[in-house]
């Protein structure tokens, strides 16, 4: 049924060094499945239906490791903060509405509208501590085709009386019955394992939620090393941890049993980092977020050069933005200051790198996902640069290179296909 | 002829510390000259035709102190290297073929059209060394109804023979026809006297230039103090001058006799900053350029602190948009990387700093310009802010605050107007 083929300008990467692209060729989905990428149309897909987007760039679906649907509201407001008097002052009051269900349904449709119009196809999202909202916005993102992990958020502590679970006991009961309620219920949104972060989480919380997780066989989403105020917090929270991510790591929250993803990882020691590759988390690299609450600039190219399994991560709302062509340009960019102002051993990362970031490298927490290679679950996106009008000659990798920078201010997204299927045309 | 009344949910800088805001008010323009913001309306003004523009947010034209036209076809490409390799490598290249008044006339169409839809009223302009070329832009920028400033660029030494003057006096005969062809040609249009930077310029250039700029009266634009290798060349090129901008000042380009601004002002000592407010040299803070041709941050929490004169640049192509927004949103980020990566002494900066910067003062280099208050030119623009859908209630501020961020992001300019006249209507 899902079969058909994709004409056009075709870009996607093999690898962190490898960035593909094949100008006025054919991509074949095959039930759903990438068949790959050929010159012309192989006899044996003759009597496929042909998309014709010839003359617009093809890409895979953009991945965002790391976005707050409830602080989608406030995106753009109060950047004027750190990240734990942020978190006091915006987002917790802001999270606390979505005990109102008419609340949560107004705003988390128009979250769903702006990923349905984004390039995204594939996004790990927080909640809020409310079980029933966290479960109208995963019916809102399965009706809007993408794939996605969402989370009920878990807080006992360290959070205002509006937006704290009276026990780890009820926050763990709460957390089960999502899993429940949810597992088996959806097409393509699928329950995840949410603390919020270690200052919002007892030690008791955080060991029932690494039960559940080995349970249920359900991944872990959550925050590490963002800010340094928070690190030595963690650090007097959990005096037994010699690090942050032990911290999950005890409690099995740290990529094993279950894969994990780790947003920021801004400040991560030489165990820490060596704990994560060993175990295989996945890092969301949120350069906008970091800058916005001025927590830093993360050392993308060590975790690069140690093939660490990385991706970006929008963070609205410490990122103001949900475009993921935004958020490549973010991390070109922090890591050119970061070259400047911190450390000049350290390459600046180029384009070829925040696009594998951007589709294959976060794509890995979802399986084969992100590139156009056989076998690959067949998401994509057109992108019309005709919109960027230009007076010189380009090749298809300048096309790319300058939609990555510009796309985002024109309406110049075309189609999006997820899992084989078409959801969204303009 | 130019009176008319405009309501809507009015923004504008009183000082930098101070943003005004008034909803559903009404702005005055008389004769294109701002007769101040009302509750309602004087009975004086009652006969006056009113635009309304209810529910929108109606806030001063952006001032862009510093843009390369001839670059705008490559914006977006070729972020991956530092200044002075940049400049050989892409920008001195593509100006080269300013020569072609084809290509030109091509390009600068593109340009225009770009300014044309931005929220830019006010633009201090870098053509080519082209006299003819450059010209072509004035006429199209003339025509597009802002106000601009265009420089003829002055280049007699390290740079390609395909982007070289032939001598210090060609230069100068040809930067004196251009003066003499344009100073009384325009109505909006204005000649501004452009050596490229120190490294591009001989004594006896930057020399004759500044007789030019006294004898005609025209103000100067140029860069100044943007990346480290660049600084350290002008002190061997110019081991007479104590600091960069004296090798500008020397000879009458930096502030005395004519107004001037400076593009960057990264790495300027603290002689430099006397002498540049001494003078009231202008700075044009370029915050996305200096991120992508990775200079650095420029301090501009000192420059607001000493009162010094400075706006905002898109600093397009070094910067990859021409959107103010986008300029103010990198001014902000990129002093919060400043404060956790370089000086924790200076503060970020905020929404009222940064769209001071954008309005009010970069306006100063044009007159009275860049506020609602009595007297000022009539520039204005309005931002359709509904196309930003959020479920709770927000203030005017907010509305402003989360316009900055996002808005660059949807079409939601509705209208422009620059002296009074309406130049744009979406």
């Amino acid at each position: 049924m899902n079969s058909f083929i994709i004409r056009g300008d075709i870009c996607y990467s093999a690898d962190k060094n490898h960035l593909i692209t094949k100008e006025n060729s054919y991509l074949i989905c095959e039930n759903g499945v990438c068949a790959g990428v050929f010159d012309m149309i192989p006899d044996r897909y003759a009597d496929l239906p042909v998309h014709d987007h010839s003359g617009m760039l093809v890409m895979p679906g953009m991945v965002d490791l790391h976005i707050h649907a409830p602080q989608y509201a406030y995106r753009g407001l109060g950047m004027d903060r750190e990240l734990l008097d942020w978190l006091n002052t915006y987002a917790f009051p802001e999270e606390s509405k979505y005990g109102d269900l008419v609340y949560a349904d107004n705003a988390y449709t128009i979250f769903a509208n702006a990923i349905r119009s984004s390039a995204t196809t594939r996004l790990c999202v927080f909640g809020t501590l409310h079980r029933t909202a966290t479960e109208l916005l995963m019916d809102k993102l399965e009706n809007i085709g993408v794939v996605s992990y969402v989370g009920k958020v878990n807080m006992d502590r360290n959070s205002p009386d509006t937006l704290r679970e009276a026990s780890a006991q009820t926050s763990l009961a709460d957390t089960e019955r999502f899993i429940k309620e949810t597992q088996e219920k959806y097409k393509n949104t699928y329950p995840i394992i949410t603390p919020r972060f270690i200052p919002s989480c007892t030690d008791e919380l955080t060991k029932g939620l690494g039960m559940l997780s080995k349970q249920y066989h359900i991944p872990v989403q959550t925050h590490l090393s963002e800010n340094p105020g928070e690190v030595a917090w963690v650090k007097e929270l959990c005096p037994w941890a010699e690090n942050y991510g032990e911290a999950y790591n005890r409690f099995g929250l740290f990529g094993k049993p279950e894969k994990a993803v780790m947003a920021h990882c801004v400040y991560s020691d030489e165990k820490e980092i060596a704990r994560m590759k060993e175990n295989g988390v996945f890092i969301a690299h949120c350069p906008a977020s970091n800058t916005n609450v001025a927590s830093g600039i993360a050392p993308v190219r060590k975790y690069l050069e140690a093939d660490m399994n990385i991706g970006l991560g929008s963070d609205v709302a410490g990122g103001h933005s949900e475009s993921m062509f935004t958020a490549m340009v973010d991390a070109l960019q922090v890591s050119r200051l970061y070259w400047r102002l911190v450390d000049q051993g350290q390459k600046p990362l180029n384009v070829g790198e925040v696009f594998y970031m951007a589709t294959k490298g976060g794509g890995a927490f979802f399986g084969k996902v992100g590139s156009f290679e056989e076998g690959y679950e067949f998401d994509a996106v057109v992108i019309d640069d005709s919109l960027l009008p230009h007076p010189q000659e380009l090749t298809l990798q300048e096309r790319l290179e300058r939609s990555i920078y510009l796309a985002g201010d024109v309406k110049a997204l075309k189609a999006k296909y997820c899992r084989g299927i078409e959801i969204m045309r303009n």
